[in-house]
């Protein structure tokens, strides 16, 4: 399904050229360093939806001013674990990061923290930040509203958003990280299989006679893409997006509005202090215990692959660290000319 | 779908005959008072799956000791806004009880409380404590590990939990609910659809040809239910379970085991107490503007009926206040001969 990649770009220089691009576009040297790390490793991790491939959509939020290059985040109230931050229209990305690292701040002084930023810019890919706080020994859980893009359940206009959510845990030697959003596939995900001629594995949305279909392009002409588990993944959505603007302080979905400009979003940030937990000697063997008895799984087929959520990723980082990152080359020309 | 009820008993009968069981049965009049009010709300409001059906059940785990009348929740390790607690094998209703209001305590102390529990029983319905929080103001997010009864993604032999999860918000007049398992359909719901010579109305797992199949007699012949989103709720299950063990200290899904004998569950109840929170003016009108928008869809058929999760619930107690509980005949007799 994976097309098969035309151009490979190393790490680091895929890193430099979105730093000098960052630069030339507003950023300063440091936030621009940071920002081009950030999309770099979403690309390197295999996530190129939201690394390289939306890349030039930062660019262009950067320069419509949807992005503000230089806003950081400000704190508007304070109760004890839980604080509400202003995004400013900073970078998404370091917003993100720096909200991250403030609830695990506050795990460490009280266990668990919840941070709530409102106006803020899209975080690219919500698993980068699980990562981040699993690797140092805290759990996430996070998540995100967005732009509206699925309908509710039993309409067929778009009302709710895809609301990615991030749970993340230490695991030897990284992490567990999961990280999905409501849709069952992406808009960018069924338009690659409509541009293959391919039927979706599963189900993934409805027609405009709406009936369940696995045709990408029958879906994408009715709009109707389908939330996981149907009514259950529709409820999910709803309750991120009221959770993440009423912790923030922020825009809903609905208020959020079109995806052709997706700015202003709310997002929630929850982190726990691993090692302020009773029974230290017992965490790290309950998830190793948990992950080897999933792996005793009898395979479905002869190409089932059991994995755990995030395992994927350190292949994927390994391959591409050694033969680069695979990019479409015309895409690649396109970023070069920014 | 729903079985044409044969008989119906009014709420205050209902709790009246459980409370008087669960004292013949070995607990306490207070504890069987809130027990029988628990298992008559979960009726009354329509969960009949998790009230009155499974009521022998408990009864049965009462006699052979799996549940202990008497116990109650120890305090094992606490570390400012997080508590871990021992559960004792108590009956799972009352321990969740205990850990949602201790859970809203530590929010009212510091914005976000996080209790852990380890060694409880079933909590019946999950979204029980949501509305207990949530009628009070808090934000309730909860969840539990459960027993093995579904694969792994990619695995055919069961693994992994269908864990509930629980998500409440306060709403006037009530509370919004979201409470779901990680299973598309329930096992009971698939026999019930079977029972009925009735396909499902979504493909709900896999045949023993390892096929997506909306019938539910070849489902329940493979053993093979379909988590929600496909490997996105195989995925949530297992970080739900990773962190219900850690987090209690307790037993994980495959540790729990089977199904006949389910007990040393694991369970987290978070909570956030709304009024902690900044821009209180703003918070009611947020979560009515967006469920306002919701109700705005254009539906999608005739028969669509756009809800926001919970809304049911209410309609479903009105009428069963009014009407009696529906309860099949056969089973009522055999509560009151227990």
């Amino acid at each position: 399904m994976e097309t098969e990649p035309r151009h490979r770009i190393y790490r680091d220089e895929m890193k430099s050229v979105f730093q000098d691009i960052l630069q030339r576009h507003g950023m300063k040297e440091q936030k621009a360093l940071l920002c081009a790390e950030i999309f770099m490793i979403n690309s390197l991790e295999g996530i190129y939806s939201h690394g390289v491939n939306r890349f030039p959509r930062f660019v262009k939020y950067l320069d419509e001013g949807y992005i503000k290059p230089d806003a950081e985040p400000t704190l508007v109230h304070s109760s004890g674990s839980i604080e509400q931050w202003e995004g400013n229209l900073g970078p998404g990305p370091l917003n993100a990061v720096f909200a991250t690292d403030r609830a695990m701040q506050l795990a460490s002084a009280n266990g668990i923290g919840l941070v709530a930023l409102a106006n803020t810019n899209h975080w690219m890919r919500g698993g980068y930040y699980g990562w981040h706080a699993a690797r140092k020994g805290f759990v996430f859980i996070g998540w995100a509203n967005t732009c509206v893009n699925m309908p509710a359940w039993g309409g067929k206009d778009a009302r709710i958003g895809n609301n990615p959510f991030v749970i993340a845990v230490p695991h030897d030697p990284e992490a567990i990280v999961l990280d999905f959003a409501m849709t069952q596939f992406s808009y960018g995900r069924m338009e690659a299989y409509q541009h293959e001629g391919l039927k979706l594995p599963f189900p993934g949305g409805f027609n405009k006679n709406g009936e369940l279909t696995d045709d990408p392009g029958a879906i994408l002409e009715a709009m109707r893409p389908v939330p996981i588990g149907y009514w259950k993944g529709a409820g999910l959505s709803l309750l991120l997006d009221i959770l993440a603007a009423t912790l923030s302080g922020g825009l809903s979905t609905h208020q959020i509005g079109s995806c052709d400009k997706e700015t202003n979003i709310s997002q929630v940030f929850i982190s726990i202090d691993m090692a302020k937990l009773g029974k230290q000697n017992f965490i790290k063997g309950t998830i190793d215990n948990i992950i080897s008895d999933l792996k005793k799984s009898e395979a479905a087929g002869p190409d089932s692959d059991i994995r755990y959520p995030g395992e994927g990723v350190v292949r994927t980082r390994k391959t591409n660290t050694g033969l680069g990152i695979p990019v479409d080359k015309g895409l690649w020309d396109k970023i070069l000319a920014l």
